[in-house]
């Protein structure tokens, strides 16, 4: 097996797999950043809790019919998956109001947003991945309908899971990809780096926002709460009608 | 007559009216600023261009059935208005795409959009006016309807008076304010600080841009341009079936 660098991000590295031009590998590496990379850190551990709960969470959407680029988990880091072209938009989903929401308008945290809002964000970090309207997007030529179905299908199959984790799913990033038939598929990864996670009915964070407070010291304030969303989560996996 | 501030703006300001609660004055001062006010100019006589351009399409817009805060042009650079609560939103309404949707997109400055789109942002400097969709205006509790609904008839209208002065009107910038009976009305300034217009069918600037521009040296750059669009504005006020 040949390990050609297809696209480097920021905490994961995807990889050509066996020259297999449908396929690819995702490796999740111990690296935490924010700000756009102003802000960097590497917990022992970390790309592995990652791809553990990305593995556990692609398979369960796969199960209820969602289909998403995730084929198997290889190794503890790294997952083979769909190789797809990836739609160059970040895509959000809002079921209470927090971060990038807050901060540019005069909606406050905790607000319930239900029905759940999707957003649209470029994916361009030299633009600053800026925020985009729905006439934005359909100007750009991109068809936001079936990827709205599809992020609100997601959010809540992903509600449902972690209300049996005994958290609220605050929001989450998607990213989106065509395969060679045009087939859309959800990729990158589902992970607490992506998504805001609050112990029930608190404001408790089990989620990256432990890394971007002003009052982070080290790797150890997020690896205690990223296990335990990996250990809640496999506790379902392995007894989920219990 | 007692002049006591209500607002003060960037090139305007707001003064209470003969201690009428109902009625203001706006007063256009000669300053031009760019940048959320970081780069600054005083050209001679921008002020009383920019109440006349404003008073004229008011008047206009007013005879359409649309209505606005204006009531009439009390001296050259000052306005009297309805004294209103404003609306605090930026409503741009595009017909060509410049600008900041061309930076923060994939979408081509010249792009034509038709229809026409409306976009909202939030007016608040601190947090430099960021773009707001549709669900987040609806969330901070705003009834976004009636507002897009008034944008696009004076859309319609603007589109055809400056159509007539040979200009392409590429986008503007419009606020909205309710009186004491919770009626809306349009507020604010209709000059080239607040539209890009482009002379028909080409790129050439008569607006702000030129004093955006890096190669801006001085006020000479924008007074022959908006005194062109002052002079096309009068010839067909004072004639407008010729």
């Amino acid at each position: 097996m040949t390990m050609k660098e297809i696209v480097q991000g920021k905490v994961k590295t995807v990889y050509e797999y066996d020259n297999n031009p449908k396929q690819c590998l995702v490796t999740f590496h111990d690296r935490v950043t924010a700000g756009n990379g102003e802000k960097e850190d590497h917990p022992h551990g970390k790309g592995a809790i990652n791809c553990k709960i990305s593995s556990i969470l692609f398979k369960r959407l796969e199960e209820s019919g969602i289909r998403t680029h995730w084929i198997e988990s290889l190794t503890n880091d790294t997952m083979r998956c769909r190789r797809l072209t990836i739609i160059p938009l970040e895509v959000i989903c809002r079921n209470i109001a927090a971060g990038s929401i807050v901060k540019t308008t005069t909606i406050t945290e905790g607000t319930l947003i239900n029905p759940p809002i999707v957003e649209f964000f470029l994916k361009d970090d030299s633009k600053n991945d800026p925020l985009l309207t729905a006439d934005r997007v359909r100007l750009m030529g991109i068809d936001t309908k079936p990827i709205i179905e599809r992020t609100l299908e997601v959010n809540h199959h992903l509600q449902s899971l972690f209300t049996l984790c005994g958290m609220d799913l605050v929001d989450f990033k998607l990213e989106f990809g065509y395969d060679a038939h045009g087939e859309l598929f959800l990729a990158d990864e589902l992970s607490p780096d992506n998504m805001r996670l609050w112990k029930k009915g608190s404001k408790e964070r089990f989620d990256k926002d432990l890394f971007r407070d002003e009052h982070y010291v080290g790797e150890g304030d997020i690896l205690p709460q990223y296990k335990e969303i990996l250990s809640k989560l496999e506790g379902l996996y392995y007894a989920p009608y219990t």
